[in-house]
C-alpha cells in the first residue's frame, strides 16, 4: 500500500489534481452509502458516526403499517431504514435508523425545512405537490460516511447532515424568504401506525432551544427517546398542531396553545419553527439525544458540539469513520471490489448503537436510569442475525468495543425480569425478535478469544439463566423432551438446531472454568439436534409432542414446515458445533457434498419465494438462500467434505455475484451488519463457520492484498498470490512461511500479525 | 390544660379503664376523617401522615368523567377524594387521593383483595353483585390520622391501611380460602375517562415484589407516579389483562403474557396475584410510590418501612399526628366544636404534599430529575384556594414546613419554560386551574413573617417574571390597559382583583429590598382594581377592551359576569390590600356596612345556584358563599366599618353553622385545606385577611381556651374570658396585659407569645 502511496503523490505533481484525487481515493472515499437503498438492502444513505447514538438520513416515503382494513401493509417492509432510492421525494430527516434489519422501527424526530406557506401535513411520495414532502434529484445527492447532501427542490434548500456519536448536525441553506419553516414532525415514525406514539412532550426552552421526548410501543414496546435541539438563529415565531382527539385537556384551554406557546404534549404533534432568510443564509440545527432525559440531551450536544461549525463536525465524522476503516487496506482485482469492500466495512459499524450519555447513564430494560460503571453500553443486538459473522468480526477487528457489547448484554440481563441475556436488545427493551439465545454465543465467542475481562462465572451465570427460561419459545418443552415439539411452539426446528448450538457455547464457557458437571449437562443438550433428525428422509424434521414425526412435510418450504427464515434444505444444516456427526447422520462425506451441491444446483420454484418477503429472487443460488442467514456458513461446510475447492468456488462466487455496487447491492437486508460481515471476512480468505471457537474456515480470498491492524498493535498481510478473476482456487495456504495443514485457522494466529500468503491456482 | 389532664388521670383509677379512656381523649382522639366525606366535602377517611406522599384511602365508586354522549358528568365531581360516605360498596383502595379539591385526579394503582372465582371487572356500586366491588357497613368502618379499618362483607375480609410518608401499609385479614386474590387496578382513576392512561407498565421482580408506573394525562398533562409493592407472601400465580386495542403488539405475542408472565406493559391493565390462605391470615402489602423511579420507589420502601409489622407503622403515623396535633391544645364550649377543630386542623395538614424520594429526588416540572438541595420539596399547591389562609396558617404553625413550600415553589419557577411560579402545582405539572399569581402572596407572607432563607432577589425575581407572561390568562391586556377586558378573557373582574392584589404583595417584597422604582411600579398596578369599579352600578363589574362597561350585567349571578365563583355581590369586595380605598369607593363606611349586611340577609335566589357546582344550600348564608373562597374575608371587612361587633356575630354564626360533626359538616369542598384553615384561624379568634402583611384581623374565638406552641419553642395562651353561646362579642383584647387598639394583632407579637385575653361580653 505504501509504495501505492507515493506513486499517488508523484502523480498528483505529474497530472495535476484533479486526475490525481481519483488516484489518491482513500478508504473512507471507496465507501457508498447508497449501496443497499434500494429494493430490500434496508440501508440508509444518511450521517453517522462508528456504532454512533444517531443516525440522520432522510426519509423519502411512509407507509403506514397497516392498510385500512387493518391488513399489514407489506410495502411498508421496504422503508425499514426510511429510504428508498426509487423515491423521487424526500419528506425529512429523522435522527434513528436500524441499518439493514429485517423488520424495523425509530425514525424519530423528523426534521423538514420548507418555505412558502405552511403545510404541517406531509403528504405522500405519489403526489408530489401534496404536504411539505419535497422533490429532488439523485443528481443533487451526496452521501459519505458522516456527511449527507440533498436539494429540495420544491423550497429550493441545500439540506446537509452531519453528526457527532450523540448529535445529528443539520444545515439548511435557504433562499431568501420571510417565510422559512422548520418542522419538527413528532407523528412520524418508521413502521408507522395509528397507536404507536404514547407520548410526545416539547418545551421551547428560549428562541433556540428546544427539547422534549416521545415514547412509542409496538416492536419496542416501552420506548423513550429524548432530545434537546439547539437553531442557530433565533426563530421569530412557533406554533404547532395537536392531532389526536382528547377527551379532557384540563386547564390548558386557556390558552392558545397552537402559537408561541412554549408547552406541547400529546400523542399526535407536529410542531413548527418560523424564520426569515436572507438568500443563501443557513439556519443550522444541533438536535442531541438521550435515553434518560432531556437534561442529557442538552449534556450531550453541549458536550460534543459545543461551536457552530459545520465543517469541523463533518470533518470530525469523517476523522472518526477513517480511523477505522483505515485499519484493512486491500488492493483488489478491480475497483469495484474496493467500493464493495468498504461499504461492507462501513456498514458492519452501523450497529450496535452507543446508548449512553456522555456521563455514562442510560435507560435499562426495567425503565430505570443506570450508570455504564467500567463500559460503554449499547443497544440494537439483532443477535440472532449478528451472533454469525458481525460479533466474531468485533472480535477480530474491535475487541474492546466488543468486550464492551458483552458488558451491555450482562447489564441487560441483569435488569431483565426473565433473568435473559438480550434476544434482540431494543432501546432499553426486549422486542424478543427471532429465535434462540444466541447472546452465549457472543459471550463464549468473546471469551474464548480472550477479549473480555468479564469474570468466568459471570459469563456463565447470565447463560445458564437464560437457558433455563422455560416460557420462552419452547425451552420448557426442549428441556424437558431433548427437542421443541412443532405443535407446541412454530419453528421448531430451527430452534431445536439453535439451542443445541447454543447450548454448546455454554458448555465451552463451563469447560474454560473447569465446571465439568455444567459442561456434561450443555454438552448433552448440546446432542439435541439429533432429535429432530429424521433417518428416513434423510433431513431435520419438525417432531410432535407425541414423538412421532408431523406428516406434512415439504423440505423446500420456508414456512410451517419446522423452520423460519429457511427450509429443511438449508437450515437443516445448523449443526455448527458437531459437523462431522452431521455429516455422519446425513449420510457420509460423498452424500452430504452432493446435498450442498443440490442445494446450489437445484433451482427453487417460484411459490416457496413469493410466501417469504426476506427472500428475492436476488439472493438466491438455486436453493441458498444468501440473502437470509441461516445458510451464511453453508459455503464453508465442503471444507469438511472431499471437495474443500468447492468451498472456495461457492465462496468466491457469492462475493462475486450476490454483493455488487449498485443500489440494490445487497441481494436481502444487510440483517444489522451480518451480510456485510459475511462478505467481509470470506474476501479475506476465512470465515467463523463456529463462533465460540477459536478457528476459522479457510475458503478463497478475493483481495489480492490486504494489510489488516489488530488492536494490539500487531498487523497482518494476507497476499492471495497469483490473485485473478478466474484464480478461485487455493493450492496452499502458509502462515509466516509455515503450511497450513487442513482448512482452518485460528484467531490467535491471525492476531499474533505476519504474513498470511494464499498460493491461488 | 394540664389540671384536666390529671383529673382524668385520677378519673382513671376512680372509674376504671373504659369510662375513663373517653375521658382521656387526646387531640388525635378527636379528629373524624369522615367529616366532609358526604355530599361535597370531597375529603377522604384513608390513611396518611402530615402532608405526606402517600394517601391511601378507599374507593366507593367511580364515575366516569364523559357520559356515552360525551357529555361531562356532574355526578364525578362528587367522587374527587374517591369515596363518598353515601355509597355501601368498595372497589378497591388507592394509594393517592386529593382532600377536599374542587376538581380532581389521582386515585393511583388501586388494590382490591376478593375471594373465589376470579373477577377482574369492578362492576359498578349500583349493582352489588356485579364485579369484584364488595358491600361494606359504616359500622364496620374506622377512620383515624394514619388508620382506617373496614369489613370487605362479599369476601368476608378485614381490610386495614396505614402509611408511612411514602408507603402505603395494607393489612387484608381472609377467611381460609385456595383462592384469595389481590387485584392491583392499574385502569382505575378518580375523574376517569378513556384516554386518561397513557401508559403503565409492570414488572414481577420475584414471587413478592411488584414494580411500575403510570403515566396519566388530562388536568396533570405529563403525569407519572412509579411504584414498588412488596407481598408478606409469596403467591402462588399471577396475570393480567389487557383491554386496549393495540395495532401491533410486537413479538410479544410469542408468550402467553396473560399468566405468570411477568413484564405488563398497555393503557388499560388490571393484575391479580393469587394465593391460598388459612382462617384469619393476613396478607400484608407495603405499597411504596416515588415520583422518579421504581428505583426509587424500592428505595423508599426499604428505608420506610424495612419490617413486617402492622402496627408498628400504624403506632409511627400515629405519633406523627400527634406531634403535629398537640401544638394547638384548645379547650372548647362543647364536645362538638372539639372535633371539628381537631379535624379541621387535620384536613390543613393534609396537603401540600411530599413530592421527592428519601435521597431528595423528584421529577421536575420539565420532567427531569431534580435533587432538593437544602429543602424538602412538595407538591399539589392549590394556590388560588390556599393562599388565604392555609399558607399563613403554616406560617403561623409550621413555618419550616412553609419555608419548603416557597422553596417548592422556586424550584417549579426555575423549572417553568413559562417563567412562572406555580398556579395550581400537580405532580411535576402546571394544571393552570384557576386565576391569579397568589404564589407571590405566599412568598411575601413568608418573607415578612421572616420565616424564609431564601435571598430576596430571587423571591422578586420569580415573582416579577411570574408578573409579566403577556399569554397567561389576560395578563398582557392587564398590564397594557390596567384592567382584563372581559370580551378578551373572562372572569374579567376576578382577574383584576386578584392580580391586582397579587401585584401588592410584589410590591412588598420590592419595598423590603428598598428597589423603590420596582416598588412603585408594582404598587400603580396594585391599584388597578380601581379600573373595574362602575360608580354608577356601584359594582365591580366587567370592562370590554373598547373601554366601556359590558352591558349585560347581573351583580348575583357567578357565570358569564366578569367573576369565577362568586359574583359582583361578594367577589367584587376582593381589595385586600386596600380597604379602606375600597369602601371609600362604596360610598364610605356606612354605605359598606350595608352591603355587608345585604350579603348576609339577602337570600340567593335558587337560579343563581344550581348553575354552580361549587355552590350548595349548605354553604350559603344570604348571598355570602362559606363554600367558595371568594368571601372568605368578607365577614372580617365589617372591622373596617363603624360595626367590629358584626365581624364577630358573623364570624361565630359562620363557625357555628358552617361546620359540623357531620359527614357533611364542610359546607363546600375543603379545598385543600383552605375551608379548614379558615376555621382554625377563626376559632382562635383572629385571620389573615391580607396575606403579605404581618396584620390579622380580629375576629370572636370559638374556643374557651388554647395554647398554641410554636416552632421556635414559645406558646400563646388564648383565653376568651366568660365565653358562651350566647357571648360573642368581644369587649376588650389584650396582649401580655396591654389593651390592643383596633382590630389586628401582628403576627410578630402573637409568636411571641404569652396571653391572648379576648373578654367577651
Amino acid at each position: 500500500m505504501k509504495n501505492f502511496k507515493i506513486l499517488s503523490i508523484i502523480l498528483l505533481h505529474v497530472y495535476g489534481l484533479a486526475y490525481a484525487q481519483e488516484k489518491v481515493k482513500s478508504n473512507y472515499d471507496y465507501v457508498n452509502p447508497f449501496i443497499g437503498t434500494e429494493k430490500m438492502g434496508h440501508t440508509y444513505p444518511g450521517a453517522t458516526t462508528p456504532f454512533g447514538m444517531v443516525q440522520l438520513s432522510p426519509e423519502t416515503n411512509q407507509v403506514p403499517m397497516f392498510k385500512e382494513n387493518g391488513q399489514y401493509n407489506a410495502k411498508t417492509y421496504e422503508y425499514c431504514a426510511g429510504y428508498q432510492y426509487g423515491d423521487s421525494t424526500i419528506f425529512g430527516f429523522s435522527h434513528t435508523h436500524m441499518s439493514g434489519t429485517g423488520h424495523s422501527d425509530l425514525g424519530d424526530f423528523l426534521i423538514m425545512p420548507t418555505i412558502g406557506k405552511l403545510d404541517l401535513e406531509p403528504g405522500t411520495a405519489d403526489k408530489p405537490h401534496s404536504g411539505y414532502h419535497s422533490r429532488f434529484k439523485h443528481s443533487s445527492e451526496k452521501a459519505q460516511p458522516g456527511y449527507y447532501k440533498v436539494h429540495l427542490e420544491d423550497y429550493n434548500i441545500k439540506a446537509e447532515l452531519s453528526a457527532s456519536d450523540r448529535v445529528g448536525y443539520h444545515k439548511y441553506t435557504f433562499p431568501e424568504t420571510d417565510s422559512a419553516h422548520i418542522i419538527l414532525d413528532l407523528i412520524s415514525n418508521i413502521y408507522n401506525y395509528d397507536d404507536k406514539n404514547v407520548w410526545t412532550f416539547v418545551r421551547v426552552e428560549n428562541d433556540s432551544t428546544v427539547t422534549g421526548y416521545r415514547q412509542t410501543q409496538g416492536w419496542g414496546k416501552t420506548r423513550y427517546v429524548y432530545f434537546a435541539m439547539k437553531f442557530s438563529k433565533p426563530f421569530s415565531s412557533y406554533g404547532h398542531k395537536r392531532y389526536e382527539d382528547v377527551s379532557y385537556n384540563g386547564f390548558y384551554r386557556k390558552f392558545d396553545q397552537e402559537h408561541n406557546f412554549p408547552e406541547m404534549a400529546g400523542k399526535k404533534i407536529r410542531a413548527y419553527f418560523n424564520f426569515d432568510t436572507k438568500k443563501g443564509e443557513a439556519i443550522e440545527i444541533k438536535f442531541a439525544l438521550s435515553s434518560v432525559s432531556t437534561e442529557g440531551a442538552l449534556l450531550n450536544l453541549a458536550t460534543e458540539i459545543p461551536e457552530w461549525n459545520f465543517k469541523q463536525v463533518r470533518r470530525e465524522a469523517k476523522a472518526k469513520w477513517e480511523k477505522e476503516l483505515n485499519k484493512i487496506n486491500i488492493s483488489t482485482i478491480n475497483e469495484d471490489q474496493k467500493e464493495i469492500f468498504y461499504t461492507a466495512f462501513y456498514h458492519t459499524m452501523l450497529s450496535p448503537v452507543l446508548y449512553e450519555d456522555v456521563d455514562g447513564k442510560y435507560r435499562g430494560l426495567d425503565q430505570n436510569i443506570h450508570t455504564s460503571e467500567g463500559f460503554t453500553n449499547y443497544t440494537v443486538f439483532s443477535l440472532w442475525d449478528t451472533y454469525r459473522a458481525l460479533h466474531p468480526l468485533f472480535n477480530l477487528m474491535h475487541p474492546q468495543r466488543n468486550n464492551d457489547m458483552v458488558k451491555s448484554m450482562l447489564a441487560h440481563y441483569e435488569q431483565s425480569v426473565h433473568g435473559m441475556l438480550p434476544i434482540w436488545s431494543h432501546y432499553a427493551n426486549e422486542n424478543w425478535c427471532m429465535i434462540g439465545y444466541h447472546a452465549v454465543s457472543v459471550l463464549a465467542d468473546t471469551y474464548i478469544k480472550g477479549n473480555t475481562d468479564v469474570e468466568l462465572d459471570q459469563l456463565i451465570k447470565a447463560s445458564t439463566s437464560t437457558s433455563k427460561v422455560k416460557y420462552f419459545d419452547g425451552l420448557g418443552e426442549y428441556m424437558e423432551r431433548g427437542y421443541v415439539p412443532e405443535d407446541k411452539s412454530g419453528a421448531s426446528v430451527s430452534k431445536t438446531l439453535e439451542y443445541a448450538y447454543n447450548d454448546w457455547c455454554i458448555a465451552q464457557l463451563a469447560n474454560a472454568a473447569g465446571e465439568k458437571e455444567l459442561e456434561k449437562e450443555y454438552l448433552q443438550r448440546a446432542k439435541y439436534y439429533q432429535n429432530v433428525f429424521d433417518k428416513e428422509s434423510n433431513y431435520m424434521r419438525p417432531k410432535l409432542s407425541s414423538g412421532e414425526w408431523r406428516k406434512e412435510f415439504d423440505p423446500l418450504d420456508t414456512h410451517g414446515q419446522g423452520f423460519i427464515e429457511g427450509n429443511a434444505w438449508n437450515y437443516g444444516l445448523y449443526v455448527p458445533h458437531n459437523i462431522p456427526k452431521m455429516i455422519e447422520m446425513m449420510g457420509g462425506k460423498d452424500a452430504f457434498s452432493d446435498h450442498l451441491d443440490k442445494i446450489f444446483e437445484t433451482p427453487i420454484e417460484d411459490k416457496y419465494i413469493e410466501k417469504n418477503e426476506d427472500i428475492t429472487r436476488d439472493g438466491i443460488i438455486g436453493n441458498y438462500v444468501h440473502g437470509n442467514e441461516p445458510g451464511h456458513h453453508i459455503p464453508y461446510l465442503y471444507n469438511w467434505t472431499n471437495h474443500p475447492e468447492k468451498t472456495q468456488e461457492r465462496v468466491r462466487m457469492i462475493c462475486e455475484t450476490m454483493y455488487t455496487t449498485d443500489r440494490d447491492g445487497l441481494c436481502g437486508n444487510d440483517d444489522a451488519g451480518q451480510m456485510s460481515a459475511w462478505y467481509v471476512f470470506s474476501s479475506l480468505g476465512f470465515y467463523p463457520v463456529l463462533p465460540g471457537s477459536t478457528d476459522y474456515a479457510l475458503g478463497s480470498p478475493l483481495v489480492k492484498e490486504a494489510e489488516i491492524t489488530f488492536e494490539n498493535g500487531k498487523t497482518l498481510k494476507i497476499v492471495a498470490k497469483k490473485q485473478s478473476e478466474k484464480r478461485v482456487h487455493v493450492k496452499k495456504v502458509t502462515l509466516n512461511g509455515i503450511d497450513i495443514k487442513g482448512h482452518s485457522i485460528s484467531h490467535f494466529d491471525l492476531i499474533n500479525g505476519g504474513e498470511l500468503i494464499f498460493e491461488m491456482k
